[in-house]
């Protein structure tokens, strides 16, 4: 799992934020059920996401993630596909102990069903994400498309399916689903930012750390649809470099400052942020909930990490 | 799926047997089953082979199978990657469809544990193959055990899974459980003796061929066990050249002729073929199907593709 290294010594490494089982097991609560009937799926949901990213790595070459190498660095492709390939099996297994709690029969296949659909979607999304790699012509509306499948997908299973296994009023689960959609976006444009503008001891990442990665993430999108016919020809330039340093790197950032990315994004997280929040209304939760949740709006909109 | 080679022309290759979506249908058809209520679980058993085998093709660096080229080989591994991971989330998905069949929630649940332990097993399986590689002083008793969960526990389960949506006999599900465990290991022998001296047009693979992949094989891990002094070193020069040419190549299999592994590994196949058609005796089938599974186990035996 790459807690050690190949010496067998244990490397520290920030810890994920379990955002996906934490949104299922709240949203569960949030509506009446109970954490210890939604746990099944909550660990399933954190094993699909780290399956995902395991492999993730391995097709974007990354190298370093939560300031720990990456498994495939350390023990190369064909492990680290088995070990992706094992945490999945694995969230199947953890999601048929579903059957333990009682929820009842067609609840148990309604979340396996959930999960399948959500993973299938995701699939898709880093397919298109891949599919993206160099090619500069991409769309804002395909970009969305694509964050909404990659990212948006689990992260709004996340919530439908903490629903579902707490209650049975459909349009709440259709409201908290809707909540999960915003979120999920939402949640992909911040860390597009902070992948780019991120603080370093927080996020483990250099500033510019994407721009090194020529990852067409929100900004490069944004900035190519943006640009002028002059910045687009020096994005290009650089972009077409085998290797980005730190000078073509300012160049970027400085770039971006110009044509107001950051501010384009945030304003965006707004809408999304805003959407949340109307979903939520219409959810006619009870104020306390409803508060705990657009904290947690709140902290998504604007987390350094 | 590899159908097309990069220009979108279809590359026409050998058909797959099906042996696991077979083995499913006609046992269950065996014990007394409906072969459309096993349906779900036979394509799901078909996919998860081939998620395995593309991820396979991938860690092993196989650049052809079945006669065609392999799909990291045509489109990278990257995409090779996420299209075994959509067989997966599929097999979850058919999967799932027994829930519309009249075989009742527990025996769905059921076999949807056998197949995740068996997909687990089958990991564990590939995980031991990996880190035998290069490493010539691997037993017998450690090939057997990693061939009876890389092989084994998807073809056992085959047959497991198709008794169990077929009867509640417990004592027939176990017979023909052992018979697939048997089967499972009689057909990777078998496997690896076509791998040296398969028939090019049946297998669509040279003679030799898994002496020039330095595969660790039966055939080669038998030759390093049996050797004597003289024949361990010959091999020991010839598998740690960086490419095994065909001098060598016939070299290695006359060294086998001489150790007699052919015939050894015959044997073997027919102790397991034995230990099958004693637990068919077991199962108290009637006399009609046990002449079909024979004919299977025939098969099996004498394959040459």
């Amino acid at each position: 799992m790459g807690w050690t290294n190949l010496s067998g010594d244990v490397v520290i490494g920030k810890e994920g934020k379990g955002l996906r089982p934490s949104l299922c097991l709240f949203t569960c609560e949030a509506v009446g059920g109970s954490v210890n009937d939604a746990m099944p799926a909550a660990v399933a949901l954190e094993f699909i996401h780290n399956f995902s990213l395991i492999h993730d790595d391995i097709q974007d070459r990354d190298e370093f993630r939560h300031g720990r190498e990456t498994l495939w660095k350390i023990w190369g492709i064909p492990k680290a596909l088995m070990a992706g390939n094992v945490l999945k099996v694995l969230s199947d297994h953890c999601l048929m102990q579903l059957v333990t709690r009682d929820i009842g029969f067609n609840r148990v296949i309604c979340v396996v069903e959930m999960l399948t659909e959500a993973c299938l979607t995701m699939i898709e999304g880093q397919s298109l994400d891949i599919s993206y790699e160099g090619n500069y012509a991409v769309s804002i509306e395909e970009y969305f498309n694509m964050i909404s499948r990659k990212t948006g997908a689990l992260i709004q299973c996340s919530m439908e399916v903490g629903a579902t296994i707490g209650t049975e009023d459909h349009n709440l689960i259709h409201s908290l689903r809707d909540i999960g959609a915003s979120l999920g976006t939402m949640f992909q444009i911040r860390d597009d930012v902070l992948g780019i503008w991120g603080d370093q001891h927080l996020t483990g990442k250099p500033v510019g750390a994407d721009i090194k990665r020529k990852k067409e993430s929100f900004p490069l999108v944004y900035s190519l649809t943006k640009a002028t016919k002059k910045q687009r020809e020096l994005l290009f330039q650089i972009y077409n470099k085998e290797e980005i340093d730190d000078q073509d790197t300012h160049r970027v950032l400085d770039l971006m400052e110009d044509i107001g990315v950051r501010r384009r994004a945030y304003e965006l997280t707004l809408d999304y942020h805003k959407a949340a929040k109307k979903s939520l209304k219409d959810s006619g939760l009870n104020t306390t909930v409803q508060t705990e949740f657009e904290n947690l709006f709140g902290f998504l909109l604007e987390r350094s990490y």
